[in-house]
Parts: C-alpha cells; structure tokens; sequence
C-alpha cells in the first residue's frame, strides 16, 4: 500500500480491481467517505434522517437519483470506484461485492458521509495516540442506549468510535478534533462509558477491543455506522454500502471541509 | 417593543395577534429562522439545495409534512406564531397574511434556515458596527452573479448582505462570525463587489442602502433570502414564507448551535 498515490489513481486501480483491501491510510490527506445509497421514495427521509443527525451523519455530498459521478471526485463512479460494497435486501445482508454495476438502477440515491480518517490524520500530527493504529486493529465501536432523532421510518441508536488518552490528550483532541465539523467533529462523550449504555469497553459491537493504559480515559466520537444501520433496519427492497473500512476516496482534501 | 420578552411569550403575543411587526431586535439571544414551506414531492430536492448551499441555506429544522410544531420551539405552531407570511402560487407572490392555518394542508413540508441576526448580536458583543443598525435601516442586500449549486428543479444566484467597516474590524468579523455556521457563519467575500457582479452598493436589491465610510470596505455574508429565491423561482402550486423581516423566534439561543 503505498499512502503517496492520488485519489484518482487509487480509484482506477480500485475500478480494474487491482486494488481490493481497505483504504485506510491510502491516498494520506484526502477525505474518505462512507456510502449508502437506496430508493428515491425514502430519500427525503434518509437525507431529513442525516440533518437530523450530522454528528454521526456528515453530509459530504448527495447525487440525484440515477447519478453515480459525485461532484466531490469527478470523473469517478460509485458503483465501481470502491474496493467492496455490501447489498442489502429487504433489511437483510445479501452479499459482499466489489462491482454493483449490474445492481445499480436509475431510482437509487447515493449518499456520501464523512469518516473519521480525517480528523485522525491531524491527531497523528498534534501528536495525539491513536491507540488502534498503535495495535494494527481496527477502531472499537460500540452502539449506545442513546437515540438519534428519527426521521419518517428512519431511526437507528447512535454508534460511537473510542480512542484512549490521557485526560491532558483529551483536552487537545477536542480542540483538534473540533475544526472537523463534516467529519464528526467534536467528541460527543468522554469518561464514563456507563452514561453511553457501555458496559464492558472489551466488547465493542463492531471493530477491536484496544489496550486502555492506566490513566487514561476512553474518548467518544460519532461514527459513520450509524447511518447503516438507520438504513439496513428497515425493509427497503435494495440498500448498498461500502464494506466496513473499504471507502470511497474523494478529491477534496481533509483540510477543504474544516471550520477554521 | 421589549427585547427582554422570553420567545414562549412573544410566539403567544404572535398567535394572539398583539404582534405583528417585524421580530428583529426582539426575544434577543434567541435564534430566529427562515421559513420555507413546500409540497411534499419537490421536499426532496429543495432539502438537498440547502444541504448543497449551506452558507446561505443553514438547516435549522425541517419537519415531516404536515407537521408544524417544530422540535427547536416545544409548543409552537409554524401556522400561527409567526407575525406575516408570504403566500406564492405557481412562482407569484400572491398576498401577505398574518396566519396561514385555512391555507396550510398536509402535504406541505416546512423549513426552518438560519437568520444573521444571531451573529448581528455577537457582533455588538464585540464592538464592531451594524451601519445599518446605526442608520435604523433594514440591511443591504444584493443578488450576485455567483450561481448556487442547483439540485433538481431548485437554483438560484447567491443573495447577500452587506455590512461595511475597517480591514481591521473585518478581520475580528470574520472570527466573530465563523463561530455560527448554522447562522451564515464567516463572510463570503470582502472588498471589491464588482467579483461578486455588484456595480452599485447603494443600490442594492433588497433592504436599503447604508453610509459606507472612508477608510471602510463592504464585508458580504450570505443571506436566507436566496432560499425564497430558488423556492419561489419554480411554479410550485404553493409555497408559503415568511414575511421579510418577520421571523420565526425558537428556543434555541444564539449560543446554542456555535461550533466552538
């Protein structure tokens, strides 16, 4: 894996498949972002549902129905510019692909949301632990008892990332983080993970547990999850993602989305 | 008219027609909102306009059709609580009213955007001048040539307001103002109106003109009027606003959607 290549060639290489694994830290700088795309009747109450929600759900861009060249990348196409994508009918997994051209139709609405990658380039460089990395494992994630505001038959409870920190670290994360506003910003919790619902940080639902240091506190941001499960919960005849961890890779650099 | 009245207070004076003047200056530190109602089947799109513009477009709140209690003001009634409304019928103004609840119906759906007065009150605080606050005047406004991201059948040019001051007092307003991105958030431009295509600032589209002084430069934020624009712009059978001036106050403060 080579982190200096571009956007655009990671995006070719991933359209002729010669790129199939995971994109995290490829293309070093650029924004990733997770997909989900469904039926245009529930569009409006999917958007309404990430409006409603944009600590978890970031809205980076939303096509029009039938369209698959985002205005964040152009030139690519989302049904063959991600390494793995995930269909799921009628609320349930089908199957893993890394094609969906022959899947795709002309009533689906793409929608592209902003991932974490982001704001941890620029903890890496404030020189914040990002303790997964540290360990080659994927970030714990957790679902928490905490609701998102619904939106038409969209409702899903909110999924968190954790990182581990010194309280002094958690204090400079929140200021890091917090310029990343398209890109969950801002931790939503830190300390007690009780308050969350979560009662055994050992056991996240999705990703790896990770090694918490004595005097460290576990730090909480919204994550992008939560916007699959909003849409995979309900029985809508077709819904696609990206597979866990393989995004899509946009032209726009970390940095063009941030506040300050 | 007394800026100390709480927004719970100034909604009932609203409903029970003791009120019916233009809101600003009033319930201060209170967020008040564009308001933009339309039929259901174009909701899709014009919600992706705002998301797709969202300096001039800042998503408050947007509720299911037919509702009109929204979740930033427990109690309130969309159909009543604000002092004028505008009533368009296929792309015409039709007539100004007080209350639209004979005329309002299931299908439509209602949009709350954010409004400069918020970061008006912020720039006060700070000691930087409102000319137009000063001159008692309503604020400038222009249409420039700046085209917004269109999304189905919506577009529109960019509107924008227009505060003149010192470079040095522009640099604090933009610092001041970043702070409320869901309230139009940092200056578009500063300096020459010509790149925006303004020949004449004492001719401005909407509101009036206002003294701009030696030494001053006109600073521009975006402006909630180029959403009556794009919602106007279309022969919807029905589109209802507010009337300019004549706000929607919530519950939230100023504060309360501030990213830092």
């Amino acid at each position: 894996m080579n982190p200096k290549v571009s956007p655009k060639e990671l995006r070719r290489l991933i359209r002729s498949r010669k790129w199939t694994t995971p994109t995290s830290g490829a293309a070093k700088g650029y924004l990733q972002a997770n997909l989900v795309m469904l039926p245009r009747n529930e569009a409006f109450n999917f958007l309404l549902f990430c409006v409603r929600n944009p600590k978890p759900c970031p809205i980076l861009d939303v096509l029009e129905s039938g369209q698959v060249e985002p205005s964040i990348a152009p030139g690519a196409d989302l049904r063959t510019d991600l390494p793995r994508y995930r269909i799921f009918e009628n609320g349930q997994l089908k199957e893993e692909v890394e094609d969906i051209s022959d899947v795709f139709h002309d009533d689906l609405v793409s929608f592209l949301l902003g991932c974490s990658f982001s704001f941890e380039n620029a903890m890496l460089a404030a020189g914040l632990p990002i303790r997964n990395l540290e360990e080659n494992k994927n970030v714990s994630m957790y679902i928490t008892q905490i609701a998102c505001r619904p939106a038409g038959p969209f409702s899903a409870p909110l999924v968190v990332t954790m990182r581990p920190m010194t309280p002094k670290q958690a204090v400079r994360a929140v200021q890091v983080t917090t310029r990343f506003h398209l890109t969950h910003g801002a931790p939503i919790h830190l300390g007690s993970p009780l308050e969350l619902g979560i009662r055994d940080l050992n056991r996240p639902q999705f990703g790896d547990p990770v090694t918490i240091r004595s005097g460290e506190i576990p730090v909480f941001w919204a994550c992008g999850v939560t916007s699959q499960l909003a849409a995979s919960a309900i029985p809508l005849p077709l819904v696609i993602t990206h597979a866990p961890g393989h995004m899509f890779v946009s032209d726009l650099r970390d940095e063009d989305l941030t506040l300050l």
